[in-house]
């Protein structure tokens, strides 16, 4: 599968007293074998992109189960992979050879939760979607939303410090998440499972894990800040002339919807017609514009965040920052609007194939990456978007709150030229400007050959010395970026 | 000074080549000697509790000087402490023998601000205050406020992970910090100062030196998201007959009041009778309640703010939650209103001693550590607040939203007696409940022996790890608390 990696030989093969062992600790039904049963489902990602070779995968019920197989695995020096819902993006959550799939799935009940405080304490292999649910009966919400939140784990969350949605209101994980509990590569628990916002008392070792994708122990527990539910979400949607609009429209939702702004996304005018080449919804204005504009509120008075937004949008208006807007006037033109914004990936993918960077760059060089992208594909000789050209279409879209940008240049067909043609100069672009070449999706298998971009080399040389003295033996999730 | 320290001899002592050198790349007026001037001020804290020896004391001008700094000393195996504005309470930030001040008082510059992104960088040494008051003039404020803004320095805030009174609002240090330049032990520069509110490529190492307290090399600047600054501010105070009706009070301010809402205080009889005993000023409330609360909100929007917090305290009167309230009507008022809250300490410090505990505990619990602390001293033979009794007053106060507070026993005298009754007794209290003993001060010094009581052995050993292979010499602040 992968000719340029080998499978690294100090690690142990698993052996029949291996697979006796595991029977013995763990309950019936959690040892898998590929004797046995079709472990494909284990062994390749979502996308179908990776494919790894396990021949046994372990679903442990408890943090001690997870422990007795660390010990093991130590001891025999086999190799795991961690595994939550397996939704990641760069195939840092299944096998590259034989190592052991630790799959968390029946790890799922939430071990408390505290109306008072809003903290939740809840097993790794918890499904985000149904952790929201919980927290949603009881008035409260996980501070993180994706996509893939109908099968994602929290643990695997907080192993790949996923971004997400609402990272502009709630902040990111390492603010969010108060406790971790995990086990260590040699077997023993590391128990840092705290329940509470303020803790001074050395170095805040578990912040290692979170984002750190499988690589320094197996991730068993979370504690996390959940904030109150909002009772009211709003939305609006407008076009604007240049990207500078755009910008200055960003600032003056901070200033007047500050408290209540819950997403800032923008969209540029090739992503819409993208958009609109699939759908069957009448787009939300009449006129096309460069640049769109989406913007959230959440907060807790009808009222008062109708007002707000109301104020926002006319003030907008008088000072020709936006040229023209609509307000959602009920749940269904709240979704149908998200549908542009989110909907742009699936009407990429159905041109053919996509390129897709999740980058981060200082905002206002954020939208150049797009404009330079266009003018060296057409360098090359390729057209954008003509009958002849494999070049379908280049757009730039995203979380402009979060500096997140989603560059994708859409192709009839994958093609080692175009990918020459944008890598790794992409890369080069960003690190001239100090931003990152992984923004939400981590490194895992996919972008090991990146992180030089965005690290510094001593940076990288510190990660290096972490994972040595915290993994000796190098047995967990080995082939990936670290 | 300290019997039970001994000077640890690996470490080289300083001669006349070493000050040579210092000179040498140094702007003239950066190389202090004790033989040439009083180096009072930077061996004893502001407390004037912890005296150090320090014969040497060091002002770079630039991240470049601090690594030549710690080029030569970890040639030579000098120890080292880094000092901010040297307000911290647990020693941290002065010499115990004679290590060599890294002051970084002469690093004060914002090196950039965005005004879009709202993300600041600027030097270790800018002070909090002026660096807030640079945000104001843009419309933007810093996520960190305490008491010692005028004095302490955004690097050291950083290094001891400062809580403070907007953690409740903007959240910790640990979502906020975006970025981290410091110099290491062996004087390469790590250089981790992005801009950039989502990069997931690899291991989050910055983290660490966040709460590190000096111990893994020496901040020089830090890269921080700024939220916009509130243009309203509004304040109620009210009583309260039980601690279940305080943490009702604050389930439903954050129901109600939920984005607005930036503190939530309380404090018991006690401390307000302290402060009433020392004040000038009329009790906000006629009557006297077992408890009382302070409730800030901060928002965009007056005649909105307003309304829902009048709505919030009609709610708490219909549901008997509170027994009486007022709302300030002007800024005069707001300073009052504080005054009974940030006043606690200093009519603490009346009496004569305060042994003072800043400990985190989960919300339900919190108030019983001070009936039990005031039981215990009872059980002991002494008498609270009697003529002829040495404990003068048991108060119990803090930032209930933070689960964080501070328990303050004033005696008329210190005394050891007293002291052995209260510890280690309160620590084990918090061991039991998995507080934290140090919720905002860190440990430095004073708090070394009491790691134990809010950590695992095994997350203490992997914290020792870490600082072995970062500091190999142990030269970084050497005797605290790892």
């Amino acid at each position: 599968m992968y000719p340029d990696v080998v499978r690294d030989e100090r690690f142990g093969k698993i052996t029949a007293e291996d697979i006796e062992y595991f029977r013995s600790v763990l309950a019936p039904g959690s040892v898998l074998t590929a004797a046995e049963e079709d472990l494909s489902g284990y062994n390749i990602d979502s996308m179908r992109k990776y494919h790894g070779q396990s021949q046994l995968v372990l679903k442990p019920r408890s943090t001690e189960e997870v422990s007795l197989i660390m010990k093991r695995c130590h001891a025999r020096k086999l190799a795991v992979v961690p595994q939550g819902g397996n939704t990641g993006l760069v195939g840092g959550s299944v096998p590259v050879f034989d190592e052991i799939v630790i799959s968390m799935s029946l790890m799922s009940k939430v071990r408390s939760f505290d109306e008072v405080s809003g903290i939740l304490v809840a097993d790794a292999g918890c499904v985000l979607e149904s952790t929201d649910q919980y927290l949603a009966e009881r008035g409260y919400i996980f501070p993180l939303d994706l996509g893939a939140k109908g099968s994602c784990h929290i643990g695997g969350n907080v192993a790949t410090n996923a971004g997400g949605l609402r990272l502009l209101r709630y902040g990111s994980l390492h603010g969010t998440v108060l406790g971790i509990e995990a086990v260590m590569p040699d077997g023993t628990i590391f128990d840092s499972l705290g329940k509470l916002r303020k803790d001074n008392t050395g170095y805040d070792i578990k912040q290692l894990f979170i984002g750190s994708e499988g690589t320094l122990g197996v991730i068993t527990g979370i504690s996390i800040f959940c904030p109150r539910r909002s009772k009211v979400v709003n939305v609006a949607f407008f076009g604007l002339e240049s990207y500078e609009k755009v910008q200055q429209a960003f600032v003056k939702a901070k200033g007047e919807l500050s408290e209540i702004l819950s997403a800032f996304e923008f969209m540029d005018t090739a992503s819409q017609e993208q958009v609109a080449r699939f759908s069957e919804l009448r787009r939300p204005l009449d006129e096309a514009h460069n640049f769109y504009v989406l913007v959230e509120t959440s907060g807790s008075n009808r009222v008062h965040d109708e007002e707000k937004l109301q104020t926002y949008l006319e003030g907008l208006m008088e000072s020709d920052i936006i040229a023209d807007g609509v307000l959602a006037q009920d749940e269904t033109q709240v979704k149908n609007l998200w549908t542009w914004r989110e909907g742009i990936p699936e009407s990429l993918g159905k041109s053919g194939g996509v390129y897709k960077y999740d980058v981060s760059i200082p905002l206002d060089e954020l939208y150049q990456l797009v404009e330079d992208t266009r003018v060296r594909i057409q360098e090359f000789g390729h057209d954008i978007g003509t009958e002849g050209s494999n070049v379908v279409n280049v757009v730039g879209y995203g979380h402009l709150g979060d500096g997140n940008l989603h560059l994708n240049v859409a192709v009839k067909q994958y093609d080692k030229q175009i990918e020459y043609i944008l890598e790794p100069w992409v890369y080069e672009w960003i690190e001239k400007r100090h931003g990152s070449v992984s923004a939400e999706h981590g490194l895992g298998f996919a972008k090991k050959p990146y992180l030089k971009y965005s690290k510094d080399q001593r940076v990288i040389e510190l990660m290096r010395q972490v994972k040595k003295v915290y993994d000796p033996n190098g047995i967990m999730n080995p082939y990936k970026y670290i």
